[in-house]
């Protein structure tokens, strides 16, 4: 395969005999039965082994906060003060403004949604669920945002994801003309799947804007705060500070986890906000449960005490998947740059790379991967609604397979790559 | 103090001397400067202490599931199988129609409200949201049931609680004529805090009783399903399967927890119910989170590996607290059997005893006994709305306190039951 040959200016001829050839490179990868899998931001093995301290602690007879209360017992709504100071600081939130609230940050972006449909946001503006109200999607984006909406019924309005966060020109046309759009998912650090980070620019447009929505919330997933690929860690803005300096002091609802720091399934989330909109949380947390696992909370208090222990545990973290990273990327540069056919991103942390591949592409790509027992996240996936309107966006996870699958997986793609675009070239010089 | 004295008879002489004295032994009290506290049904730390395994569970490496999956990491929606086949036997659910979801299955209770309010219960009904519905709420009864459907403005109609189950001469009547009523709460095996157990003859017809609205679900708390205080282990009918049997497989929805089984704030909590109910729940589940937390599950199945070591443990429980319950029994008898004014039940299990004392006394008790230091759950907590109608009844929670401050504490609210109604016996002398 001539990895140099641009597609879309080849000679017919040249055409035809790449497709020859990637067919039968194809041919051989279904021959080979793989079964490996590029689908999900899921931390490996080696990084979940960082965490093995977990697995005993507390330990026997170590069940008492750092005040002294029994935290095997009931109550406590928000979790232990002394956690919400340690992981306030990761967040760039202040304790008393965060809450600690079990093991899925998805579920309390949920939880705050519903609470805003059922109750409205405690602005004196009406609940969101009398009306038919709308949230910008910077796209591409996370699914299971996607998902908490759609079950709602909440219109999803997709807006362009750059380099350094939303298109701010589109995103403050819209919010400053309807007042139905009430929120904006951002994943403003690392984000799923582009890697963008928002610039201080972009935090400050998004927190003075004006909105036509005096009740508009900006849904804040710092899901990606500390997952730095590079030496550089990047900084964000204090989305809160800026917030109030702007004069919307209860726009931001904050959301963090350890989810891919610690253990996946089994660490701590937090929402964090203004001191009203955490006082608004905290009523609604009151009618469902009596609190949060202090006993978690005080295992990753052992093993985490301080924020320098997450930074070193991250460092660790790492040192696992950036070589992950480099490799597909290495491999998409090889095979891919010179065809004309693909882009993709080249983060500075986070879980994902973000693949561009022509239009009208994606899915056949993602299906022929299929076939050569690849599994990629569903075309579409990182779409409201499950469509891409171009058809060319795939998303890539290469933190959960070993190197060695995930060699082999990134070889199989771009094979499925150049193969869709060498198919819709040929199709499209048929139809001339 | 005569403690035989019947207050209802007592001459105006004998009044006014026991009043005096009773006041006297008040004042003697407050000037012991007490701080006791019966509100709490919380298990006490030498319960808690049963439970202590959990601290270093599962251990360093133990991270597998009996299938081989890594627990640590995200996946598995509805809970570890063999997890659930364990609390199935408890809860008399089958195992996969058993959902694991967390630590608290008052948070499962608000969600699935939150669920039917927002979506329907999957009938083909409307949701419950755009309508004004009601819930019956057998009284007395546990509060946070109260405070779920109060914050969701759904109307609460108190019915009697006996003391084989609500009366169900006014339950059926009720939700034969009002399709408006959709569920009812029940805690059916050693209530909130009454002790009830519902008789088999209650269950079938709750079960089968007509109801105007063919969305009608009972929702089936049983908190105390192994949580025995004597030596019989009082058996509760299987509601799901007489659901069924009656020709109505959705109309139960079944909690439980492992809360005052294990650790209070760190255990597992569970919602069961037709496998149609199941899957209704799953799909407003995979909207809000990636799954519980199976690493606790991990920890709970090394702990508790089958129904007969969940036995075991209640027996300790048992061993534990059956001890304060009879004391509490025993000074509540010598105090205040004779004088006329007070009953209590004597559960055989759970965690709770309700006093009844004359009509309008309820909240003057309280008040006495929180001048005395001895903190009481507020009157009217056992009603919808916090109104007890007659202001007569008392939630009594003897686990939490050590046996000498559970004497104590009994022995001064027996003090102010009866000044409290010598108090009114003047009162209404007086008027005569």
């Amino acid at each position: 395969m001539d990895s140099t040959l641009d597609i879309a200016h080849a000679s017919p001829e040249e055409l035809a005999a790449l497709h020859a050839d990637l067919r039968a490179q194809h041919r051989d990868l279904v021959a080979a039965n793989l079964s490996l899998d590029l689908t999900r931001g899921k931390p490996a093995p080696a990084q979940l082994d960082l965490s093995s301290a977990l697995l005993d602690l507390p330990g026997d007879g170590n069940y008492r906060a750092p005040d002294g209360t029994d935290a095997r017992n009931y109550g406590g709504l928000t979790g232990l003060p002394e956690v919400r100071a340690v992981w306030g600081e990761v967040f760039n939130v202040p304790g008393a403004q965060l809450i600690e609230g079990g093991n899925s940050s998805l579920a309390l972006m949920h939880d705050v949604v519903v609470n805003a449909v059922l109750h409205g946001t405690g602005d004196g503006e009406l609940a969101w669920g009398g009306q038919q109200i709308s949230f910008l999607c910077p796209v591409p984006g996370y699914d299971r945002h996607f998902t908490i909406l759609e079950g709602l019924g909440i219109t999803m309005i997709p807006v362009p994801l750059l380099a350094d966060g939303p298109d701010m020109t589109v995103v403050k046309d819209l919010v400053a003309a309807d007042p139905q759009i009430k929120g904006i998912w951002c994943i403003p650090k690392y984000s799923n799947p582009s890697g963008s980070v928002y610039s201080d620019e972009v935090v400050a447009e998004l927190a003075s804007m004006p909105t036509a929505a005096t009740d508009f919330r900006i849904f804040w997933d710092n899901a990606y705060a500390v997952h730095h690929l590079t030496e550089e860690a990047v900084e964000l803005a204090d989305i809160l500070a800026t917030c109030e300096a702007a004069g919307n002091p209860e726009r931001a609802y904050i959301f963090g986890s350890t989810s891919k720091i610690t253990l996946a399934g089994s660490g701590l989330s937090f929402f964090g906000g203004s001191a009203k909109n955490v006082a608004w949380l905290q009523k609604f947390l009151f009618c469902r449960t009596i609190g949060p696992d202090k006993i978690n909370e005080l295992r990753h208090l052992a093993f985490l005490p301080d924020a320098a222990a997450v930074t070193d545990l991250m460092a660790r973290h790492r040192a696992v998947i950036a070589p992950k990273f480099d490799m597909m990327l290495r491999i998409l540069a090889e095979n891919l740059a010179g065809s004309g056919v693909a882009t993709w991103t080249t983060p500075k942390g986070g879980y994902f790379i973000s693949l561009e591949v022509p239009d009208g592409c994606a899915s056949r790509v993602v299906a022929l991967a299929k076939e050569a027992g690849i599994a990629l996240t569903p075309a579409g996936a990182t779409f409201p609604y499950g469509k891409d309107p171009k058809d060319s966006n795939i998303r890539l996870a290469p933190t959960f397979p070993s190197l060695a699958d995930l060699e082999k997986a990134t070889q199989g793609l771009t094979v499925c790559v150049l193969l869709g675009a060498v198919e819709k070239q040929l199709t499209s010089t048929d139809a001339v």
